[in-house]
């Protein structure tokens, strides 16, 4: 459920509601009820064992509840519903990484509240990385919209810093977890890579800057010899209209701005980030807390509908395999 | 005309094809007449004098031809193509800036070739600012499409070379002339900027970089202590979906795939680069010479119709201000 006063609860209950129009498989959330049930009208119902969701979910939202604690605000953060989203999420990853449920799916969190209680990861990835037993740098975040996937290779250094932490193996290491995780959640048999260069038209044959020659180049040739489909390094540019986007799977971008903006310039709404490299499956909706709007019955619902169907689509690809 | 063996000759022949269904303003080729002919069977007048060319617009497109050299063969660039590109190039300069053609629109050219045959301007827009006695740095450059304007900072530097090229003065200098060319040939009476972080998030209050502290926030205070309209430094990835991009005239963005992504992402084949600060109207379709397409008549003219149609709109604009 994410922070319980954001718009997490709101637009679970809003993508439950279009559970049959938008074909959605059956969810559970986990967190506050009351923090549903004070923003929405729709039935809600609360479940002890996750074995019950399917039962209640074509009649209400069926809700794992963590906490009694003191009510929640919608729009106003404060520590208790930090303590619920730490909960909910420790709680849905356990669930996940034990196979009571088939994937998990974050709702947004407020990081300025979680630091006040002690967490000290820079995000829900690499906590749920650490309770998977995988290294937060194996862990790869992928932005998923219905005509666009990047991978930010660098995600959040300072821009100055980027061409010194873009290595070889840094590369290498990204984009052989983005072509296993396009087959195994994507159900893509031959993935194929683009790599964007670091710097403009990639370099110009190092008349505007070498890493392309010293990093990047090498870099595909070693994945290419692994029998990876990788492209590149590529002028950034002109890697991102309709007839580019045709020709790869997923983009490997060298930074947080050269991914997150086609992706959030196309797909604002309904842009999915999904977590490979986990023994489990883990999307997100790619949005905030959006505390100012809370409660207020606007939120959007369109981007956690996607994360939940992305997830629902993943777990029964790893299923089928399995 | 710029390269004659590009597709400049084919795309300037299929705009006026297309003059009355488009609505382009009355204009004229700068080139080799025959580079036109051999890839295009419509009709073509040689003029002598640019007066002439409203008279001949209606039946034929008019070419003031500017070379009789070795025949050219599409596709296939050379020095004798370099030079016929150069020639025009300083030709249809001198043109504008004698208000014998109301503005410029340059097709493409390879700076390969030129190269070859001692120019020495990193690009034409560079060249038209010093055949217009203005400084190569006070030529701005502003790439416009139908829903989207941005202005890169900075242009072909090394991405590690970005933050230390960033100053306030640069800053400051590209917005102001961003704020007068969007009044002066846009029509925009009080110009909305947004300015795009260097770092993710715009740094996030320092946590990811200093330069929006340091840098941007100290040029944005100077403008709009002069009156500029003016927000940011503002989280990049976020500028630029339907709902931001209506609330700005123009993004200046720190570096060039921050600009130029978002603008060929959406606007891959209607972009126009326009040269802001100079006395003259200057455009330019956004994209290159296509040697690997040229002759084979399906180059596509939509950015030269849009150049064009920019052009004359900026010039009349100027011209009733005048």
């Amino acid at each position: 459920m994410g922070d319980p006063a954001g718009i997490g609860p709101e637009v679970i209950a809003k993508a439950w509601a279009r559970r049959e129009t938008e074909a959605l498989p059956c969810f559970f959330a986990v967190g506050d009820v009351r923090a549903v049930s004070q923003v929405w009208t729709g039935p809600v119902e609360r479940i002890d064992d996750p074995r019950d969701a399917a039962k209640v979910f074509n009649r209400a939202l069926p809700v794992v509840s963590v906490v009694d604690g003191d009510a929640i605000v919608p729009g106003r953060p404060d520590i208790g519903g930090a303590r619920c989203a730490l909960q909910s999420l420790e709680l849905a990853a356990g669930l996940a990484r034990s196979d009571a449920a088939s994937g998990l799916v974050t709702a947004p969190i407020s990081k300025a509240e979680l630091y006040r209680i002690g967490f000290t990861y820079p995000g829900q990835t690499e906590f749920v990385a650490e309770r998977c037993g995988v290294a937060r740098e194996n862990a790869v975040m992928m932005l998923a919209g219905p005509t666009l996937r990047v991978v930010p290779i660098t995600i959040h250094e300072p821009l100055a810093d980027v061409p010194s932490t873009l290595t070889v193996e840094l590369i290498v290491a990204r984009a052989r977890t983005t072509a296993r995780g396009l087959t195994r959640d994507f159900g893509i048999a031959a993935p194929r890579l683009a790599l964007a260069g670091l710097n403009p038209h990639a370099g110009e044959s190092g008349a505007i800057g070498r890493e392309e020659i010293e990093v990047m180049q090498p870099a595909v040739a070693q994945l290419r010899a692994e029998g990876i489909d990788i492209v590149g390094p590529l002028a950034a540019d002109t890697m991102f209209h309709p007839r580019a986007r045709a020709k790869y799977d997923a983009a490997l971008c060298a930074y947080h701005d050269q991914a997150l903006i086609p992706i959030k310039t196309l797909h604002f709404d309904d842009g999915v980030n999904i977590t490979l490299g986990l023994p489990i499956v883990r999307t997100s909706p790619d949005h905030g807390t959006a505390f100012d709007i809370a409660g207020e019955d606007v939120a959007e619902p369109g981007a956690m509908i996607a994360a939940i169907r992305m997830a629902g689509e993943a777990a029964a690809r790893r299923a089928a395999v399995a």
